[in-house]
């Protein structure tokens, strides 16, 4: 038997117990939670199957009083003797995607960013907001493939771009590579075709919550996103972090979101505060150069949730939703480069040297922080990826060949 | 054993054989083709387990040499005696979404209905294409999850709309609930992340086509979609046939797409032809109001999948991505209502109605078929739809009260 300690100040004390998926050289992927550095193993600990699984999904279906029950289940569990077989170092395992992604939607949510952003996008328009979004959560489906777990490398990716002066667009690797600091939500159980959730239903489906960096090629992005919506742009990568904190261990967290105004339609009216305080930390290359505050974020998730529902779509375990770009109003809380080099125009010094957006073998990790009980802090574990330089594959290589149309 | 027969000029011939799954009452769904008016059983026919699955998947996964072997096989089989609990007349059965949706695409590949469209929503451009439209087939993520198969009822969703003069959103059930006749194909075998897969081994991927009907509620569309593009104004349903009809079946349906100028950028340069001669029919109410010819839509199959992956998106077996609206020159050959009775100001008659949009207990039947060999038809099943009332929700009976905020 082992017995477990934990630092009382630790980030994944017993206030915190996030989920994810780990594996040991030979042995299959299988459910864990996170005390201090030591990861255990859920189904050894529980005597549970459903945890003896490559995914989260199979529990998170169970539904939310079993989220409770489970999580009340495991201090008494973890604070005597554990199994030996069920606790490994956090350094010995490999750490897996933790849930089976089902549909992906990516929201814009923070009222800085979308501003800052309306700003660069659409300068000649007097409104940096669009005319509808103070009144709905702005959001697009994104691709739920390429939603991948921490320490996965992201490959440069190829597109079309057309500057304002180019009388033609050009095809290459993406030269205005970005990152978008968010927080991600996890939908737990979902809602049947022609069924809706509402706002005040939603905590019961919302299993948790990770670091999220939606990889985005804003010249990509730029020239393909009128009338449609943003797609190759966004679609290559987007990191999260391997862990889950569940909604369940953010009651401390919880805060109202910045007042609404005008006062949003009733299918989107709030009674408790819905709002998360949750620090991020942006580090490019090991520097600290943004801490987004996803309090300052206009719309929260239980809207999200209802307005992605409201119309009747189905929502289904594995669904995930992603605030979008936290930015707060201080240029150091931005949470894209766009908005903290203001388009490349004002440089940031990483390491002695002058970036805009990102270059090849850049890393950046995305970390997050919120208050537990007892002035504690919970962790949110990182979302970390580094650059490779773009891929040379036969479509690229025939580039200086003339087409055939 | 039961010996078959199939009309020479049946659009479900020898030169057809669609997939589908199927269940009888007490047994769980499994693959089928179609001869006739027959359903006939692969597992048994081909004593294979790969077919003795609820979805195609399985099958699909194993690629593009095993289809053309399985389909190369099946003629010999069903031509002579056939087990008895093989097949079941086509009356007898269930038929269920035949794929497990991964990712889904609706692109807008149709130079007609981009026009009208831009005229309609955005009249003050002196040019209906966005810049971008002959460069690159724009596309957007749609929610896989509200994919379903001919016959689902379809309930009117509801939504924010917002007219030009009125002051602020109203919530409510859609006034201008519309169709969108497309094609949707479906990827049989993917790529990894990082991979693209090139216009000229898009063959090889691309599993089948099915009848797709992407219902849509403009005015919920109209005030959302600026800038992230369509979102709830789609994602409450999209109706599929029930058969795929492989590609291998449409060598014959193959024609040059419309001329391409400007030429297309090499990664979407096309050498073989490929357009696709698939006819639709749209029937509201049992009367005929359109016929959409695909072979008018200007973006290829082959480059839209070339285009979705050339930035390194993995794509996956299930992923499906659809034409969009498919419209000809001719009024009566636009696959739309908004087009079709222009925007609502020239109503069509339907069964001695006036009609605009679409009503509650109005039914819609997309049919298609194309060339086969020796003067033959294909069929591909239909995608079939009725309107349901708006659901009256805990969201939308708060309507009336006052809002929170």
């Amino acid at each position: 038997m082992t017995t477990l300690t934990v630092a009382p100040d630790s980030p994944f004390g017993l206030h915190n117990l996030p989920y994810g998926v780990y594996s040991t050289p030979g042995s299959p992927p299988r459910v864990a939670t996170r005390l201090g550095d030591s990861v255990i193993d859920l189904a050894r600990l529980l005597h549970d199957e459903v945890f003896a699984q490559p995914t989260l999904n199979p529990f998170m279906a169970q539904g939310y009083d079993r989220w409770g029950a489970v999580r009340r289940q495991i201090p008494e569990l973890v604070t005597g003797d554990v199994p030996d077989d069920a606790v490994h170092a956090l350094g010995d395992v490999t750490l897996h995607l933790p849930i089976e992604v089902a549909d992906y939607v990516d929201f814009y949510a923070s009222e800085h960013h979308a501003a800052n952003l309306g700003r660069l996008f659409r300068p000649d328009n007097p409104d940096p907001l669009t005319p509808n979004w103070k009144h709905l959560p702005v959001g697009y489906h994104g691709r739920a493939s390429s939603i991948v777990v921490s320490g996965t490398d992201i490959v440069r990716p190829c597109g079309q771009r057309k500057g304002k002066d180019d009388p033609a667009p050009v095809f290459g690797p993406s030269t205005r590579l970005d990152i978008e600091a968010e927080l991600g939500f996890v939908v737990g159980t979902g809602s049947a075709m022609g069924e809706s959730i509402p706002v005040e239903e939603a905590e019961r489906h919302l299993f948790g919550v990770v670091v999220f960096n939606d990889w985005s090629a804003r010249d990509i992005q730029a020239w393909e996103y009128v009338p449609l919506g943003p797609n190759l742009g966004k679609s290559f990568a987007s990191t999260i972090s391997p862990w889950v904190v569940p909604m369940l261990a953010l009651e401390d967290a919880r805060v109202p979101t910045p007042a609404q105004d005008p006062q949003p339609l009733p299918y989107l009216s709030m009674q408790p505060p819905w709002g998360l305080d949750v620090e991020l930390s942006v580090r490019w290359n090991g520097q600290e150069v943004s801490r987004p505050p996803y309090r300052e974020v206009y719309w929260s998730p239980a809207q999200m949730l209802a307005h992605l529902t409201v119309n009747g779509a189905p929502s289904r375990t594995g669904d995930v939703f992603a605030s979008g770009t936290i930015s707060g109003p201080a240029k150091e809380t931005r949470g894209a480069f766009i908005e903290l080099t203001w388009g490349g125009a004002e440089p940031v010094t990483v390491g002695g040297e002058q970036r805009t957006f990102l270059e090849d073998g850049d890393e950046i990790v995305i970390t997050a922080s919120a208050p537990g009980p007892d002035g504690t802090r919970l962790g949110f574990g990182e979302a970390r990826g580094r650059i490779l330089p773009a891929r040379s594959t036969p479509a690229h290589r025939a580039d200086d060949t003339g087409g055939t149309g």
